[in-house]
C-alpha cells in the first residue's frame, strides 16, 4: 500500500495552506466522485462542483479563494499544479524490466550502454548506439545504428528508433512510436514519384515526450528538431525537417508537414495540421481541425479550414447566421420597392 | 476447399425463403462482379444492380421484395445481416499459432494462463497477468504486469497491452495497437509542462474491437472504459478516463480527449473528434470531420466544426449559397431607391 | 566519408548545364544556409533566394533561367529533380541486417526464402510465404501464412502483413506498419454488432512505399489494391477493398473508406477523407481536411467539408466576408425605403 502523508506535509509539497486539522492523514489521491474516507480530492471543473457536498473525501485541495467545504481543505494559488503534484505523489511506480540487459535482447558489440541501464526481452541495439544511465529500455524496442539515448529515459514496448537519431536527457516514448521513419519527399520525373533519399536525422531535447504510434520522420538533410520540454500525444505526425521549438504541446492526431517551424510555447490542438514551410509564431494556439497554410505571428489563436484568427471565424460564422433572415429582409425591401416604383410611375 | 451448402440451408442459416431450386449448392460467397458460377452473391448497393443480369452466380440473396432475377434467390427480410452470415460462411480461418506456448516466449513465472492458450513467437507475459480460455495471444504481443485478458480474445502481432489492464471475453485487438499507455496529462510551473503520472487502468468488456495501431489510453486514475460490444477501427485514439458505452463505433481516425463520456449505440465517423468533459447522448451520430466541443443530446445527428445539428448546417450552407445573388439583388435595390430618391427629390 | 563529384559529372546525372568551371569538386548536398565550402545547394523555394548570395555552397543548382549567381551554378530545366538526385546521390546508405538469417529469427520450414534475403532478429516468416531476391528484412518484421513478398523490397522494423497478402518489387514499407489487418465491418442483429470475416487480401504494387503506422485492410473478399508507384505516408488508412490506382499520393492521416477507388495520379493531401464507395477520377487533388463524399470527376482539385471544387469554395468563402457589409447595407436601405414611403404617404 502507499505510504500515507498529513495535510500539513502534503500543503508543504504543493505551496498551500490548510484550513482544518493539518494532521489529519491521506493514503490516495482520488476525482471528487471515487474518493474513500482515506482520499484527498479536488475541485477544479465547475462541472462537478456540487459534488463537494456529498464527497466522502478526507481533504480536499481548492482555490485559495474557496468557501466553506464540509471536509478540510488545502488553499491553492496554482491549483492546477497542485493537484498534479499530488496524484503524483501517490501514483503507483511504471513497471520497468530490472536493471541489466535482458538474455534474450541483440546488443551489437560496439555499443555504449550505462551499466545501470535496464533492458527488457527481445530488444535489438545496433553497432554505435548509446544509452545514458539509469535509461529503461522496455521489451521489443528497436535502437538503429549510432543512436543516441541520454540518461533517464524511458522507451516502451516496440519503440523504433532509426539509425544516428539523437534522445536528451528524461526523454519518454510511448509504445509503437517511430522516431526517424524516413521523410515522404519524391521528385516527379517521366510521370512517376521517386523517392529522395533522407539522409538527415531526428534531435530530440532533454524532457520530451512522445505518444504511442506517433511518427516523426527524420531529415532529407540535416535533422527534424523536437525542442526541451515540449509534449506530443499519440498518432501524431511531424514531417522531415521540422523544427519544433520547446515547450510546445501536440495534441493527437496533429500534423506538421515537411519543413514546419514551431517557435516555442506553441500548442496544436487534435487533427489540427500546419503546411509545409509555415512559421508559426511563439505562444499561438491552433484549434481542433485546423489548418494552417500561411505563417502565423506570435500569439494568436486560430481555428478552421483555412485557418483564421478564432475571433474573427467566429465573428464570420454569427453573420452566416444571420443570412437566412437577411434574405427574408431583402424579398421584403424588394416588394416595397416594387411599390414604390408603381406608386411613382402612376402620379 | 471450403465445403459446399445447398440454398436450404443457407436460407434456413439467414432467416430467408428460397425461390428457385432449394438443392442448389453453393461453395463461396462473392461481390457481384466477381462472382463465379459456384457462388452465391447478394444485391445490397444500388450502385451494382444493374450487374445482376450479367453475374454469373449460382444464387443471390436479396431483399424480400425483390422482383424476378436469373438465378435462384434467397429473400431475405434483413439483407445486410444475411450477407454477412453468409460471408462469415465460407470464409477461411483466420492463422493462429499452435496451442501452448513458443519456447521463444518470455513467460513470467507467476502468471495464470489457461492450458489451451496458444501463444506465439517473442511474446512477453509479465508477473501476474493472466489469460483466459482459448485466446490466441500472436508474435510479438506484450502482455503487462497483472494485466487481464479474458476467454477466446485473439490479440494479434505486436499489440501491447499495458500493466494492470483489463480485457473482457471475445475481445480482437489488431496489430501494434495500444491499450494502456499514459494519458496525455500536464501541469504548468514555472513555464515548464510538468507530467502527471497515469496510475489507472484501461478497462475493456466483452465483445470490443480494437483496430491496428489504435491508442487506448490508461486513466490518470480510476479507468478509462470501452463498453461492451464496441467497435474502434484503426489509428482512433481514446483519451484517458474517457468513458465509451456499449455498442458504440468508433471509425478510423476519430478520437475522443480525456474524459469524454459516449452513451451507448454513439457512432464517431471518420476523423470525428469529441473535446475533453464532453458527454455525448444515446444513439448520437457524430459524421466525419466533425468536432464536438459542447454535451450533445441522445439521437443528435452533428456535423462540422464547429459541430452543429446536421440538419442546420444543410442549411446554413444551402444559405451561404444564396449569398452572391443576395449581394446582386441588394445592388440593383441601391440603384432602385437611389432612383426613387432622386424622383421624389425632383418632385 | 563520401567521394566527390565534378560539377560536369553531375551536370550529366541531372541533364543540366554547368555555368563556371566544371572541374570543380563536391562531395555533399546541403540546404542554402547550412551548405559548407564544398557543399552543393539549389535555389527552389523563393522564400530563400535572398540567402543565395551569403550561402558558402561550392556550386548551386537553379532553374535554366537563373541570372548571375556568385558561385558556379547547374543550369536545370527539371530543377526538382536535380535536386533530388543530387540529394540521393550523396546521401548515406540506409543500414541493413547482414544477408543471411539472423539466428533469433522463426522462419517455417515450408517457406520459399531468396538466397540472398536479409532477414533481422526477432523476425517471424510463417509457413508458405515466400521472399524475393535481395529483399531486407529489419528487425521484429512478421510474415504471415502463404504471403508473398517481391524482389529488392525492403520492410522496416515490426511491420506486420498478414496472410497471403501479396508485395510487388522494389516496395518499401516503415515502420510499424500494418498491411492486412481486418477491415472495419459488421452487421447489426439484435442490436449487436456483429462481426463480418475478412477473408480477402491487400495486394501491393511495385515500386510501392508505405509510410510508418500506417494500417492498409485487407479486403472482405478479393482483394484491396495498391496501384504501383503509389507513395503512402504515414499514420495513414486504406479501408477494405479499396483499389487504389498507379502513382497515387496519400499524406499524412489521410483515409480511404471501405471500396473507395482512386483512379490513377490521385493526391490526397493530409487529414483528407474519401467516404466509401465513391469514385475519384484520374489527377483529382483533394486537398487537406477535405472529405469526399460523391464521385469525382478527373481532374477536380477539391477543398472543404463537404468537399466542393476548391474555386467554387474560395468563391463562396469570399461571398461570407460580405455578409456582415451586407448586413449594413440592407439596413440603410430598410430605412430609405421607410423614408420614401413616408413621403409617398404624405403626398
Amino acid at each position: 500500500m502507499t505510504e500515507s502523508r498529513t495535510l500539513a506535509q502534503i500543503a508543504e509539497l504543493v505551496g498551500g495552506t490548510v484550513r482544518g486539522d493539518p494532521s489529519i492523514c491521506v493514503d490516495n489521491a482520488a476525482a471528487i466522485r471515487s474518493a474513500a474516507s482515506t482520499s484527498i480530492t479536488w475541485i477544479t471543473n465547475p462541472k462537478y462542483a456540487t459534488d463537494v457536498a456529498s464527497s466522502r473525501a478526507a481533504a480536499i485541495l481548492a482555490p485559495a479563494d474557496q468557501g466553506p467545504t464540509p471536509m478540510p481543505a488545502i488553499l491553492c494559488h496554482a491549483l492546477d499544479a497542485a493537484v498534479g503534484m499530488v496524484i503524483n505523489l501517490f501514483a503507483p511506480p511504471s513497471p520497468s524490466p530490472p536493471v541489466g540487459v535482458h538474455p534474450s535482447a541483440v546488443i551489437a558489440t560496439e555499443t555504449d550502454i550505462a551499466p545501470d541501464v535496464a533492458i527488457g526481452p527481445f530488444v535489438v541495439v545496433d553497432a554505435g548506439a548509446s544509452i545514458g544511465a539509469r535509461t529503461i529500455i522496455h521489451a521489443g524496442v528497436h535502437i538503429g545504428a549510432a543512436a543516441r539515448i541520454g540518461n533517464d529515459c524511458r522507451l516502451w514496448n516496440n519503440v523504433v528508433v532509426r539509425e544516428r537519431c539523437t534522445l536528451g536527457h528524461r526523454v519518454t516514448i510511448h509504445p509503437n512510436a517511430v522516431i526517424g521513419a524516413d521523410g515522404y519527399g519524391y521528385f516527379l520525373a517521366q510521370g512517376r514519384h521517386n523517392k529522395i533519399a533522407h539522409g538527415g536525422i531526428v534531435t530530440i531535447g532533454d524532457d520530451v515526450e512522445i505518444g504511442a504510434c506517433t511518427c516523426i520522420d527524420r531529415a532529407k538533410l540535416g535533422e527534424t528538431i523536437i525542442g526541451a520540454g515540449t509534449k506530443i500525444d499519440n498518432l501524431a505526425q511531424v514531417g522531415h525537417n521540422a523544427h519544433v521549438g520547446e515547450n510546445c504541446l501536440l495534441v493527437a492526431h496533429a500534423a506538421l508537414a515537411g519543413s514546419v517551424t514551431l517557435e516555442d510555447y506553441v500548442v496544436l490542438a487534435g487533427h489540427a495540421g500546419v503546411a509545409e514551410h509555415c512559421v508559426v509564431g511563439k505562444g499561438t494556439v491552433v484549434s481542433s481541425f485546423t489548418a494552417v497554410a500561411h505563417d502565423v505571428a506570435p500569439g494568436t489563436v486560430l481555428s478552421g479550414s483555412p485557418a483564421r484568427v478564432h475571433r474573427k471565424r467566429l465573428r464570420a460564422i454569427a453573420a452566416g447566421e444571420k443570412v437566412p433572415g437577411l434574405i427574408r429582409n431583402v424579398k421584403r425591401l424588394d416588394e416595397r420597392v416594387d411599390r414604390l416604383e408603381s406608386a411613382a410611375d402612376n402620379t
